[in-house]
């Protein structure tokens, strides 16, 4: 039935898979994407949201090497928001609310119209190896499909186990079986596998709630988006709604404490520390008698409502009970309980920076099977392993990316190096050069490399290049302009900066605090320069941040450079760390394990101090 | 979590469930949409196509009575078709080709936008029964939720098990779970249950065909719309493609005949004979050399294509070998193979008229749980029974259609009363008269009806009343007035009919064979009259039907009379026939264990005889 070898085949079509399969294709190989129910590809299990805090940055990571993730969301936004708009530009963050079906109609659509992808329904039960290499996948109707390497994206379906109160069985999702059989064999080919832990909260009946308690959330004003390819932003908008918990849901919530899940010893394994189910929330921050509830709409014609903040696995009737004493909710109808879900993952350090398996070649993991959480991180990790499938095929160049290039490059090396215990997800203090990581440079940090590789189309690099010349251009401008003390005290005087009493630099008057762009837009050369240069909003924003932030960009450059010096560092593979009797050891046996590629990751890793990286460098004659 | 008393749960979100839950709610009852899955309402998991003989009037007796199929096909229709256009406007059947997706969503949110619909997911696992009285349904979760009347509409998912050559697994829909339960209390309370089976055709990947190898099966020129409510007929249509099988692919399927679950006993059970499997129809015609395939889009943008003929559960790897052996389909991917689905149904002789259970009060039965086949013979009974558990909680009069009233009268009369041992599926043939039951009038026949129960809404009737008194009016013109010979005569000749040389009644001429409107439309004083009414094309459609069919529709309403004298000779409850010993064996059997309420029902039963009939009149005095 398939008669031709694949190139690559993914396992699963979440966002990981969906980004995996058309990375790849899009870049030339031919690909099948396997999936259990093709009815239900590109799927948000969780809140219908894409972006926020770190997540945003990541989506437009994704966009700017050409992944799909910021164009499908722009296309099925309901609500767009830049958060953090008002703290510096290194935390400024996008987020979309989302129509749960257009959302994944678009993913399929997109796919679809992506040549190289194939598309199978059915059960990926096990792999085909040979000398530890990946050379297929096997279904459960015993079918053998070839291919050059294999993507897993398995989510939560691997011996997913559903817990709602007392009762458990098993499943990926709510309505949706588990799968089985691949974790069985991994273990057999000598992995080591974990259980994660992740939940849900109840849908509801938007029909049933009073939204007038509620205080209103509505998008921005002027909203942007994800893509810096030419998608549309939006018109219209759909208003979320926040409310919050009480004492007295908390005392109802508590009563059922004793059939949770999670506290009665029956769900074992850690769930997301930073996406915490009420009851945890109730738990860890005893003090606090509120919680915040984000009620969102799932879609833009649909009734049903997603309680962002009440995820539970407890009692269905404990829930019920609780969410009916949260303001708004008072005669809330259930569409369906929450759950929490068990599942299979692999812990991260089986996995090379191209999450590539160390024990079978050509064998790629990503998003939850290596034990992260997030529609985003998953994305960007099928991403990388879609580029990397590719790459290894063709023979050539690993792609990676560096901790001070993207959010993407922090994740896959935070994983790799660290492993991790319990669902990962990214943040912006994760990354130790935020400044240079910013979601407004996205595209001038990637959209290249994303291009020389071939997935990154002309048109993007074009885009791109043409925003960059302009926003250094209006930087010199801003260089080589002075502007007069009759022209800028007005504006020193509005923010209450000193005033001056000679011609002053535009770049130097800029740069000074709570000065913004729409100030310097008074003074007429300003102005006329973009008119005349035909700048645009994104152009204006670059440059503002690049003459704001000038100071911290260069000084975490410079420390990144340092910290590329270490990376140039090679330690060679197989290197031999119990010959190096100074080392401590527990780094020897964590070097052993982790196998880093470079001192710098060396020096990542927990349990390996200074003074073994000292060892390291002299050892390695430096 | 469920306080409240719903007055009726419907278990299953097909076309049934939707059908019923509508109804119901539309009427005033408080409805609760219970389904394993809230993403995968209104599937269409069979082909994506609505209508065809018998059962596009179906959905037009559905629309006409108010319920939503008609509305909704409408909304997604990519292609529509008046099949049989050549033949009596008895044999006319509308038919639309769909958006699966499209129909999916607007089903969805047509019962959101319904307030007395609320929805909860969850396998329904038991009924509720109270004094053999359904009181609510049992949860897998074990929750328990009252209500006064239940609908079960579960399709093919009671026990489903799923047929791909020698494999075999449980689900309801591939990559869907059976439902259990249910099939196990119903038989501890007595009821009978058997298995049947039905089956699909693989789905491919339309980009892998060479449509240009194949015959276009283009939508009408004019396309019209199954509903009488104003939805519009489409502006654009997608084309469908033909192409057939040969004896070269009928020998490569026999090939995996020795590992058909079909030939080796492995399925026990009847599947639809008149929607047979390519290896059926391979086996039961073995002379013909060649079957039709239509090849038909999944949707507006989808490359899915689903391949209509050729369902089969023969090994996916024979399918594959044959398929590509089709004209068209020699490079063809598979999106999944076919498979057959064996289930659980509940002969349909344990309901009575209104779908209400025999042997437990306020509970009904609709769709393939019945022993049907076909999403229009699904609609329409859990449209019926929607209805009817409506009318019965509240006290009010059974709603039943006769057999000379509607499709629905004449498959709900035959279930009842003749069971089923195979899928049963609607024709034309079935309805003995089937000239008064035409697409044309289904709203004539029925709004009125739909109007007086509380379902159709006003707007619905004076379309229909309006309708009605214009094409009255317009064929009292025609019996009115006369035309003379030289208006008439070229008409005449232009069809061979007999020319005449004096003034002759429009009425007759009208009347004469291959007479069209068309040609009346050529005679001032018609095309006048159709001005000055403000005539639609319906108005004409109905007018030419009442004059050129008169003759026939008079025929047949006489002989519904006669019938109407049978149907108004009631049958006692609970009769006894063991005291008529004239009666012979077989018949005394058969009318226990149905329990006619009538003797024109009686008269329907297989094996009760003309004479028996007679013993009965007889007795009952008449």
């Amino acid at each position: 039935m398939f008669d031709k070898e694949y190139d690559v085949i993914v396992v699963g079509a979440g966002h990981a898979g969906c980004e995996a399969a058309a990375a790849a294709a899009n870049m030339g190989s031919k690909v099948l994407l396997v999936t259990m129910n093709l009815q239900n590809i590109a799927q948000m299990s969780c809140n219908p949201a894409m972006g926020g805090i770190a997540k945003g940055q990541i989506v437009r990571e994704i966009d700017a090497l050409g992944g799909y993730s910021g164009i499908i969301s722009d296309k099925s936004a309901i609500q767009f928001k830049m958060l953090n708009k008002s703290k510096g530009p290194a935390m400024w963050s996008p987020r979309t609310q989302n129509d749960r079906m257009v959302f994944a109609e678009e993913w399929r659509l997109a796919l679809e119209d992506t040549p190289n992808v194939d598309f199978y329904q059915e059960m990926v039960s096990g792999l085909l190896v040979e000398n530890n290499k990946a050379v297929g996948v096997t279904t459960s109707l015993g079918i053998k499909i070839k291919s050059k390497s294999v993507v897993l994206t398995n989510g939560t379906f691997l011996n997913g186990l559903i817990h709602i109160g007392d009762k458990n069985f098993g499943g990926g999702r709510a309505g949706e079986r588990a799968a089985t059989g691949i974790t069985e064999q991994l273990l057999s080919l000598g992995f080591e596998s974990g259980r994660m832990k992740t939940g849900t909260p109840p849908r509801v009946d938007g029909r049933s709630l009073d939204y007038s308690k509620m205080i209103i959330q509505p998008g921005d004003a002027i909203p942007e988006k994800f893509s810096y390819s030419p998608t549309k932003a939006l018109e219209h908008q759909r208003d979320c709604h926040m409310t919050h918990t009480s004492e007295l849901v908390h005392d109802l919530l508590r009563e059922g404490f004793d059939r949770s899940p999670m506290f009665n010893g029956r769900i074992k394994s850690l769930g997301p520390r930073y996406c915490p189910s009420i009851e945890d929330k109730i738990n860890r921050f005893a003090d606090k008698n509120s919680h915040q509830l984000f009620v969102e709409p799932e879609g833009w014609r649909t009734v049903e409502v997603y309680v962002n903040g009440f995820s539970t696995s407890l009692p269905e009737d404990v829930q019920f009970k609780a969410l009916r004493s949260v303001v708004g909710f008072e005669n809330v109808k259930f569409f369906r309980p929450g759950y929490a879900i068990e599942y299979d993952y692999f812990p991260p350090t089986q996995l090379k920076h191209t999450l590539e398996t160390k024990l079978v070649s050509n064998l790629y993991f990503a998003g939850q099977i290596n034990g992260t959480t997030g529609y985003e991180e998953a994305a960007s990790q099928g991403l990388m392993a879609g580029i990397n499938a590719h790459q290894k095929i063709n023979e050539k160049e690993d792609f990676i990316l560096k901790r001070d290039e993207a959010y993407i490059g922090v994740l896959i090396d935070d994983l790799i190096t660290k492993g991790t215990e319990e669902p990962y997800r990214m943040f912006t203090s994760r990354a130790e050069y935020r400044t240079l990581l910013r979601q407004d440079n996205a595209d001038l940090r990637l959209t290249p490399m994303g291009y020389k590789i071939g997935l990154a189309r002309e048109d993007r690099l074009k885009r791109m290049e043409d925003k960059l010349e302009k926003s250094e251009k209006f930087v010199q401008f801003f260089k080589d302009t002075s502007v007069l003390p009759d022209q800028i005290n007005p504006i020193f005087e509005s923010v209450n900066s000193a005033v001056v009493d000679q011609s002053f630099k535009m770049f130097k008057a800029f740069s000074r605090p709570n000065v913004t762009m729409d100030h310097m837009m008074t003074i007429a050369s300003v102005s006329n320069f973009v008119k005349e240069n035909d700048l645009n909003r994104e152009v204006l924003e670059q440059a503002e941040v690049q003459v704001k932030y000038s100071g911290y960009i260069a000084k975490e450059k410079n420390n990144a450079d340092k910290l590329h010096r270490l990376e140039n560092v090679k330690i060679p593979a197989n290197f031999d760390y119990t010959k190096l009797k100074s080392l401590s050891t527990e780094a020897r046996q964590k070097l052993t394990k982790i196998q880093p590629v470079t001192i710098s990751q060396a020096s990542r890793i927990s349990g390996v101090s200074p003074s073994d990286i000292s060892v390291l460098l002299v050892f390695l004659g430096r």
